[in-house]
């Protein structure tokens, strides 16, 4: 990359190309202060700003000091930037105490696409849009023109919009071939909407911006996880099949379990989320937020583990980073101190829907290695081989004290990834890295190298484009590009409210698309006797048992591309521009992927399609099911239920097996 | 008032009160540039603003010169202040000519009320939220929580919101006994939210801000409406009873009225706003907006006037500032080149739901005088008494050419008013002024002189907290302390939209208050078949005749309270704290109000009551329909419907009168 710097004018070029310019007319760097006001009602965050001045800052002054440019804008700022052959990094730092508020404008083109900022499940493409970056709830119905974003608007203000997500990052892909990182972990609102600029908001002058460059994208994605950090590959186990989420004690659980093994279905774990027991809430049946097993529920659990054992199938529990008031271990926590507190010195209790936890101050290191002491313990102790390691977005704000000493509001984006460690740690500490898989909806900063795998937290049981079946696949693309490639989601969604339940269609639409990604794995949901569970349904049970001989037999095309994950920062599943950089086409699509290099899948996410309409970028493809050849372009291919849009590339060197899957399973 | 000027510190104070300071660490103005993005769509906008730069402009420099203070802010802007007893005026200009933000904070107080701002329909005290001033549709709903609200953003964009209003001006009464106005008709947001100051938002450097003071808020109302103006007083007629909304042609419309009259009801007008012809849309029956008599709906109209005059019946019609694609009128105006254009010079057509039509340009003198001429020849001229001049709200602002050579963005706020104007010139040039009176919901700074009577637009017909009945009485104090002291409103409310159908109980106890307002008119509704009419019930109509005897009873004393509009410009319908300022509670009342000076109404706006819990202030009140006495506090009463709450003083010269109302309409 090229500086050049004179008088108040400044450029950073990357071979040519304008990645950063500040000139009198076209400031770079705004900077002024601001006051927020932030309400949290159950994860969802309402944050209103009132800026009191934002100033541009032009450049005073610039030398060369040490092989960095010292740049001073306004006299307020101090950037200092090192350049090499195709990286950036400019380091700030703030003269003026009272700035609270950043802006940093970066060159765009029209053209341009942008991709990333974390976990985006309703755009993949962010050029256009405005988002937040901010850990909160993704939202029921997330689209204020349906009935289901509206009620629970009305009685949860829970309704969410485009861009809320747990999983936000001040990390970002352009089309033009590089990323950008910003230092930071407070608030804040990156805006891809203007024709000529990307205008980053961040609320602190973040300690630095890094901007990375390459030739290709899957290089770009190299250089990014080499940065930001990879994901540890997989266990093997979780290619044996299903993952199966069933609860309501020992019997109901390991009865099903066996009911459809028995019936065919391919299964590597059975995950009871209700191992330490639950509570019953008008939401629908929530946990008990205590993190042991429950002996009442799951009686001589550590026995039935090593029985599933023998029998080749894992078991998997629930853990979060809160403990509920009633519970055995908050006890434990409180008299040991270990929940961040309000400034009158009581602790903190955050209200998580008709009942109250502690927050375990990870910030605190003798706090966060009792909570790693606890999940050490108790799960991980009695054989458990993964969790949900759910929540980490639920950092209040106002009045609280974290042992750190940082203000929440720079904390808070930072706690998934605190916890998102502290699994880590324990799992790591233990042994069982590759052997444990837990995955977590939320993330940040650093959560790439700490988060054995992405889950696409809680959609709705349905087909709706910002909450539903589509809103996935967005999101297995955006994390992915933000290094963190290893993705999958509840099969039939999860969240069933106002009159809102999942049907056979849609369980099983998302359950053909997760045999095309790197783990399959279902929820009962919410309202597990309203919605539908496919081990209640001989069909279903004959279909899963299908699905899941599908997914095993991709498994040695999956696991090299899950190590490409953990070795190249090349996700599982890839946004088709990715190996397709020539077609201008494959930029906006989001909702077709590449599972690893040789197979793309176009999943059926609306209702009551027997066909569907799929793009095909220049190659030879080959469809899955009928052996049909195709080229580029635009083509309606058949989609009977069971039989989703998926084609593999003729010459890949896994065609043989892809055969071999159409024998057995093709139409 | 006092000014002090040293340095960088400036102060404006009234009898020692802090109005205005300055100081460096406490700035006053902040200008700086920002890109707003408006979109609108049948008179509802939406509109998004990207500051670009907002600086604090502290006082570099300050000199006494021509008896006026100088000051300059931050080298951008100049302030010239000059100030006598009890008002103060800052004449700003700006040095800068990319400034098209500006702010300016005022000192405010915690316990402080602020009032006016034209007509706001949702809250009356507007401490504690932000307004923006810019009109526009009100919004169907109003209410982001129910049902109507969602289904009308959903399918209209036309929800709304608590800020929205027809009427926006930058005027606002504080209970700190001064008045501001702020001489500007560009977008505006008044911010009423913080404890320490009001900060008010222009989107362009304003002309002036006057701030004048009195001892008293009556006073204060007469200072204020001497400087905006003064409505002229209502014909008398209007007292003489109800102006029943009625349409559907001579035959029915008259066949009607005369039905009601024979049944006792008092009638003043007959209102038939599809005199001009009637269009059938998807929202309902609307009007062909062609500002002539329909030859078949109304053949023979002006002599059918002429009977009604006989008769000692007034008429009224309809217009509005927009002519239809296939009117006749539009064909004349498109030749003369009387509408608004494009940049490409077409004419700008406004969709208003269904159908287009072309603005009057009302900033070309000659379209102004055609416009008026084409009221004075096929209103005034055929003997109509008066009108709705409906709407004024709809000036588009993206690619509009206007003869003036100003903005849209500048000339939207201010149509209203010349809608105003151009009606009051064809009345007055006519001679009918006190005659004619013609009612308008769109206004804006001027609207004061030249609007004969306020209409509170359109509600939905029913008690809901936002957009329902208790809506209109917040309207008629709001525009009350803004210099606009005649209001009435469609009694039953007019929006009919997804079920919500007008019953009998809505459209009466909306009738009953109107009886205790200047002004009692009907409206059938945009749904008139699915709503409640008066005049198909037999006890409907026995209802209304006792309501419009009570009001024609009432004619003496409210004759009284529309001179004292008039020439003091103290409203017919008063806030409580006008007369009782030393009484905290009075200060948030929105729901009561002071019929001139001895009556006090509390209308019952929620459903199925049979009591209402009414607050009285110090002072000897007698219950209107009983007789029984009260003193100061709170009190449970009898609101059967019919018998709205209604107290007069004790004392009060007219206690004659009430009494005899109370004799002949009394429980």
């Amino acid at each position: 990359m090229e500086i050049f710097a004179k008088g108040s004018t400044f450029r950073l070029t990357d071979h040519g190309k304008v990645l950063l310019e500040a000139s009198d007319e076209k400031p770079m760097i705004f900077a002024g202060h601001g006051t927020e006001q932030v309400e949290m009602y159950r994860g969802n965050f309402k944050i209103e700003d009132r800026v009191e001045e934002r100033v541009a800052l032009p450049i005073l002054h610039s030398e060369e000091k040490d092989g960095a440019l010292i740049l001073d804008f306004g006299g307020q700022i101090e950037g200092r930037i090192e350049a090499d052959n195709d990286c950036s990094v400019i380091r700030f730092r703030s003269r003026n105490p009272e700035i609270n508020r950043f802006w940093i404008r970066l060159a765009a083109e029209p053209g341009e696409h942008v991709y990333g900022c974390g976990e985006q499940l309703s755009y993949f493409d962010l050029r256009g849009r405005h988002f937040p970056l901010w850990t909160g709830e993704t939202g029921v119905g997330r689209d204020k023109t349906t009935y289901v974003t509206w009620r629970s608007d009305v009685e949860n203000r829970a309704g969410g919009d485009y861009y809320n997500t747990s999983f936000p990052e001040t990390t970002f892909v352009s089309s033009r071939k590089y990323y950008l990182h910003a230092e930071t972990t407070a608030y804040a609102d990156f805006d891809f909407r203007s024709p000529e600029y990307h205008e980053l908001q961040i609320w602190e002058v973040p300690a630095s911006i890094r901007i990375e460059s390459a030739d290709s994208f899957p290089e770009l994605l190299k250089k990014e996880t080499a940065f930001l950090g990879r994901q540890p590959e997989l266990p093997e186990w979780t290619r044996h099949g299903l993952i199966l989420g069933v609860q309501g004690g020992s019997e109901r659980s390991f009865g099903i379990a066996e009911k459809v093994r028995s019936g065919g279905v391919g299964l590597a774990g059975v995950w009871c989320q209700d191992w330490c027991g639950k509570r019953v809430t008008t939401f629908g049946k929530r946990l008990q937020w205590d993190w042991h097993y429950h002996p009442q529920m799951y009686g001589d659990l550590p026995e039935r583990i090593r029985e599933l054992h023998r029998e080749g199938i894992r078991f998997l529990g629930y853990v979060n980073p809160y403990l509920v008031k009633d519970g055995m271990l908050f006890r434990e926590g409180m008299e040991k101190g270990y929940f961040a507190r309000k400034s009158d010195g009581s602790f903190y209790l955050v209200d998580f829907g008709e009942f109250d936890c502690g927050v375990v101050d990870l910030t605190n290191p003798e706090a966060f290695d009792w909570f790693k002491g606890i999940i050490e313990t108790y799960s991980i102790g009695i054989g458990i081989d993964g969790w949900m390691a759910d929540f980490g977005e639920y950092l209040p704000t106002d009045d609280i004290v974290l042992a750190s000493g940082k203000p929440a509001m720079i904390e808070h984006n930072r706690w998934p990834m605190l916890w998102a460690k502290c699994n880590y740690e324990a799992v790591k500490e233990t042994g069982n890295l590759g052997k444990i898989v837990y995955f977590m909806r939320a993330g940040g900063t650093g959560s790439q190298k700490y988060n054995t795998l992405m889950w696409a937290g809680d959609q709705s049981v349905d087909f709706s484009r910002h909450d539903g079946l589509c809103t996935v696949i967005a999101a297995a693309l955006s994390c992915g590009m933000t290094g963190m490639g290893l993705h999958h989601s509840d099969i039939g969604g999860y969240t069933s409210l106002f009159g809102n339940v999942r049907t056979k269609e849609v369980f099983f639409r998302w359950a053909e698309m997760a045999a095309f990604t790197p783990v399959m794995r279902t929820h009962e949901g919410n309202r597990p006797d309203d919605c539908y569970q496919f081990y209640d349904d001989e069909d279903g049970i004959r279909r899963m048992a299908r699905l899941t001989g599908i997914f095993r037999m991709l498994s040695p095309y999956v696991t090299e591309a899950v190590r490409e994950n953990h070795e190249k920062g090349l996700p599982v599943q890839r946004a088709l521009f990715l190996h397709y950089e020539g077609d201008e086409r494959c930029y906006t699509e989001q909702f077709e992927y590449l599972l690893g290099r040789d197979l793309l899948a176009a999943p059926v996410w609306k209702e009551g399609r027997k066909e569907w309409d799929v793009y095909l970028p220049d190659d030879e493809w080959i469809h899955l099911w009928t052996g049909r050849e195709y080229g580029k372009g635009n083509n309606v291919v058949g989609a009977e239920l069971g039989f989703p849009p998926v084609f593999y590339r003729k010459r890949s060197k896994y065609a043989d097996l892809f055969e071999k899957i159409r024998g057995t399973y093709g139409a």
